[in-house]
């Protein structure tokens, strides 16, 4: 399993993605999941993988390697790509051709072949992009809306993010969301875990990548769970008890 | 879509469900999803479906009729069901059964024939007990470790049971904390939604069913979920931010 979340705001671009892959539960690993596949000045180009994840190794190699434009035969690179929408197509075209060539024979073992990515940067004076990338190729880009994308196990995270991510929101505070929303999803989803890979680039002209690695036990990380575990404690005891079967705890004295 | 969630604690037990069903976003109706198939001194059972509307009401249907016994012939209702156990093995039945009869055809028509349904009850002097049964008809029963079970659009809402959720939780308390996974539930999904049917009973012998329905616009559920999302943002406020790219948002001044 995978969690992925990017999110694109007013201030700049923030990812984090996990780094836990199971094949069953007896099979747990760590793989890099969050790639940096072009960082020049020029040109910005981080991906997130979730699924099959032979599939999406292998079309980051096909990316490495090129993809022959299928109307002029020439070799096309993300270095080359005029634009993210670019990068997107390219990226989809990677994805959905490594899966076809694999997926008949992943169903005849019933293995899954679902894949997905998160493609996020700029290329020349654009501004930041940010897509999610579907095994059939197709994508989609995201908008102000709804300021974020999510891939893999995204359900546990997403409610605070709902609540709290604006477009307006702070790189700093997006990422804190990030992190209170991948607490959700590590306390209820075993096959997601830290390290945690994050990546942030402000929107302005010339900002730089930074990326961290966040590993168990980080301070920060823990002492924001133990807070975040604190503060939903003390905020659901603040709301008063519901007023629909008042006393029930004691029905057994009162029927 | 459904979210249904079963709590079985040392106090009693607590259900709630939602009443929104669709065929796509453009066919959305309200049926009621929590049934009592059984409420006397000496028998109480309460069901809560999720899944083809089609498939579990006529699983309930054909449980009022009666399911003869494959070995004697018995028609064998809820009714005369000598424990929860084997309450739970006759609603496993009678939706096998069901699911069997259409799936193919449902198949063919490309509609999900995925059903579960919680169970839950009382027979005779016995303990309160808690099943999930699965559209093969096999089950599993809550236990006292993780006390709650889920049916139906069940992530968004986890975190919050996993974190406060214990065997020793109050049934309002309880109550309260299912409300705000509900919450939870409700703002990520369109598919869920109110009316919301409580149900509880404490687990003293002789203690009598309480049930409610919650309506869109109801005073305590409002409160509940504007003070949730008002202490949310406070506690996410009081986290100190991310050291990891201090000052990223002023990035474009300081490379």
């Amino acid at each position: 399993m995978t969690y992925c979340i990017g999110m694109l705001i007013e201030a700049g671009l923030v990812i984090v993605a996990d780094t836990r892959t199971n094949a069953g539960v007896d099979n747990v690993s760590r793989y890099r999941k969050l790639h940096l596949l072009a960082n020049g000045p020029e040109r910005m180009v981080a991906a997130a993988t979730a699924g099959n994840l032979s599939i999406t190794q292998s079309a980051l190699g096909l990316l490495e390697e090129g993809l022959p434009n299928p109307e002029t035969g020439e070799i096309e690179k993300i270095e080359n790509a005029t634009s993210m929408y670019r990068v997107a197509q390219l990226v989809g075209r990677a994805l959905h051709q490594t899966r076809d060539a694999v997926i008949e024979a992943l169903e005849a073992d019933k293995v899954s072949a679902a894949v997905s990515m998160l493609v996020a940067g700029r290329v020349g004076n654009e501004r930041l992009r940010l897509f999610q990338i579907y095994g059939a190729g197709n994508f989609i880009e995201c908008q102000r809306d709804r300021p974020y994308l999510q891939i893999g196990e995204a359900k546990y995270g997403r409610p605070i993010v709902d609540r709290a991510l604006t477009w307006r929101t702070s790189l700093d505070e997006a990422l804190k969301i990030a992190l209170i929303s991948f607490d959700s999803t590590i306390r209820s989803n075993l096959a997601v875990g830290p390290p945690l890979d994050l990546l942030s680039i402000g929107s302005a002209a010339g900002s730089q990548v930074r990326h961290y690695r966040i590993e168990s036990g980080d301070p920060y990380f823990s002492d924001l769970s133990e807070r975040w575990s604190v503060a939903l404690n003390h905020a659901r005891l603040e709301i008063p008890q519901p007023p629909y079967f008042l006393s029930s705890d004691q029905v057994e004295e009162t029927d």
